[in-house]
């Protein structure tokens, strides 16, 4: 909420809205103040049962933090299914960084066979963004959805709400969550101030609906899991104060971290487009933002090759700490290696643009061939 | 606002808002406070060359104040055509003050050949009582466009739009109105509170659509006009702010007063039942309604033949004048046999039973015939 609650202009200091993620993140302290669940090993275990063996982002704590997860494996387990739920925010084209949850949603959706509603934010887009239209939010939103169905979705069991078009099918809902959430709790959870406008005070009840929207379609009384970054979470907290009086579960989450951006300190945000890499970037651009990136290596080569460099603060480090080196011994060589000035900066980065530009290459292909079947997974479809 | 703007507890002072009209109501006032303008004979004169000879409802007055009412005339004249609307919140049954001001806009539609659009408020009726549940304002919903319907509308050119079946409609339109409201402007305006459900403080924003809707359908633009009780004017004081920044015509109003019941002091509302006559009243009910009604007569027969009565203050002489005589010399006769103690109150009420019953039992005739065709009059069929 960068215009509306006057944190714009900290000093480096951590602001973790839905609308602004600024700052050196930590991820402890948001678990404490969020008032979630950290994954405890005997979580784990039980996830694992299901799972075969645990996914790389629960592995590697990127999936950290969570409400209710228990409480849906329990349910589970006595036969009570659950349905996924996420989103995203068409602003703009998807990043890297957008898609790490998408991973994970998909993992899951596999290895408990449930159904995931994918909802697309047209409308709070446009309502948050004075400078954008409604032609193009839709327009992003339906370039994102390609993205999406790109990671392997199956129109079978994902349903992609766009707000906008399928307002008639959301809205009963929003109202009667709507009805519940005063101006007074609306403002205490969401920063909201007198100068904010009357559709974005209403939203918060459009991004509950799909928590509940699974009984509406199908008389089945399931709860939610929701995989997202955990600045979404005062979203969940307003909903789940109310879902049971509705008749719903509360709404489950498993929360992840943010993928670092490029630039120095893991700075990434869409005015700076030069420190994501995104899914329509081409080759030489993939390259050049790799290039330009903020690593922990030394000021010389012999210099480093002397004291070795530090991937704890490499933002390229965290490209192949979330995704593209999934063996965790070959990633943990690498690190070794940098440490040890074994290995430069530019060898590491030479290696992560090819990944980038295969792991892309391939993507795009994908993400061409969905635009023949992205009718299919369009709720009003179905 | 009832329950909101604390002014529920008042000594008989007028209050007038969207949600409530409580008090002895002066028009006079209302159009200095509102700022709006009356109707002058030069306006009226504009307006008999279109409709022949000037509506019975204008004659008297009970379209009494306009908005732009001028301007869309003068369009007319160069040829640009408007759109009427108008709307009705389903709380519940319709009653003969509700039709007042449709059978106004039928005229007008008939005389102007124009196109109605119809909003049903199913949503904000949920959203402001507490007590309601959606089934039920839908249920009303219905019910009520069959009273509308069975005033003689016709399907070609009166769009009814239910709100929440139809909300991907308007929903576009709403978010552009919405971004330009702020939370301070819709608080000042409608009095909302910290207490405030959110549905409701974004609701205005779905009463403006309406206004702008006929563009999005057909391409074309132009005003809409919009005869209504004068309860209503804040919403569109707000919809005019914004309309030519969103490339709209401002809608025009032309303003009713309120038929008043038939309790003392002309007190009407849901919760008094006895004080209106509904649609689907039986001719017993409407006999007993009438014979319960408070009147200007006197305490005894003798002595309202010696001292005639007061038609000034009596609900049933209201009847007559908006509804039930409409030969304005018979209506002055009845008014001076009244004043001079030639006629009693009993044979007034037994005249007005029976018109009244007579005009119910055709309404209810066409109001059968109507659940025929009411799908033909959904915009959303169109």
């Amino acid at each position: 909420m960068a215009a509306q609650n006057g944190n714009s202009e900290n000093n480096g200091e951590m602001v973790v809205t839905p609308w602004e993620v600024k700052g050196k993140v930590d991820y402890e302290r948001l678990i404490r103040e969020f008032g979630t669940q950290p994954l405890t090993p005997e979580l784990l275990g039980k996830l694992e049962t299901y799972t075969d063996k645990l996914h790389l982002q629960i592995e590697r704590r990127i999936f950290f933090s969570h409400r209710d997860l228990d409480t849906v494996l329990n349910l589970y387990e006595q036969g009570k299914k659950f349905v996924l739920y996420t989103g995203r925010g068409p602003s703009g084209p998807v990043h890297i960084g957008h898609m790490v949850p998408w991973i994970f949603t998909r993992h899951l959706q596999e290895k408990f066979q449930t159904r995931l509603y994918f909802q697309i934010t047209d409308d709070e887009k446009f309502i948050i963004d004075n400078n954008s239209t409604l032609a193009e939010t839709r327009k992003w939103g339906y370039e994102n959805a390609l993205d999406l169905i790109a990671l392997g979705f199956k129109p079978e069991n994902t349903f992609i709400i766009y707000d906008v078009q399928d307002m008639d099918l959301l809205y009963d809902i929003a109202l009667k969550v709507a009805k519940r959430i005063t101006f007074s709790t609306a403002r205490s959870t969401f920063g909201f101030q007198d100068s904010t406008n009357i559709g974005w005070v209403f939203w918060p009840a459009i991004q509950a609906v799909p928590c509940f929207i699974h009984k509406k379609l199908t008389g089945e009384n399931v709860p939610a899991l929701i995989p997202a970054a955990i600045d979404q979470d005062p979203y969940w907290r307003v909903t789940r104060d109310m879902a049971q009086k509705l008749g719903y579960y509360k709404p489950a989450q498993i929360h992840c971290r943010f993928l670092p951006g490029l630039g120095a300190g893991g700075k990434m945000s869409a005015s700076m487009p030069e420190t994501s890499i995104f899914t329509m970037d081409p080759p030489d651009v993939v390259k050049k933002k790799i290039w330009n990136a903020f690593t922990g290596g030394r000021g010389t080569a012999a210099e480093q090759r002397k004291l070795g460099a530090d991937p704890s603060v490499c933002s390229i480090f965290q490209y192949y700490y979330y995704l593209f080196e999934q063996d965790s011994k070959a990633l943990a060589e690498r690190e070794r290696r940098c440490r040890a000035g074994e290995m430069l900066c530019g060898e590491c980065k030479r290696d992560i643009v090819e990944k980038l530009n295969k792991f892309l290459e391939e993507h795009r292909e994908r993400r061409e061939k969905a635009k023949d079947t992205i009718e299919e997974f369009h709720i009003k479809r179905k």
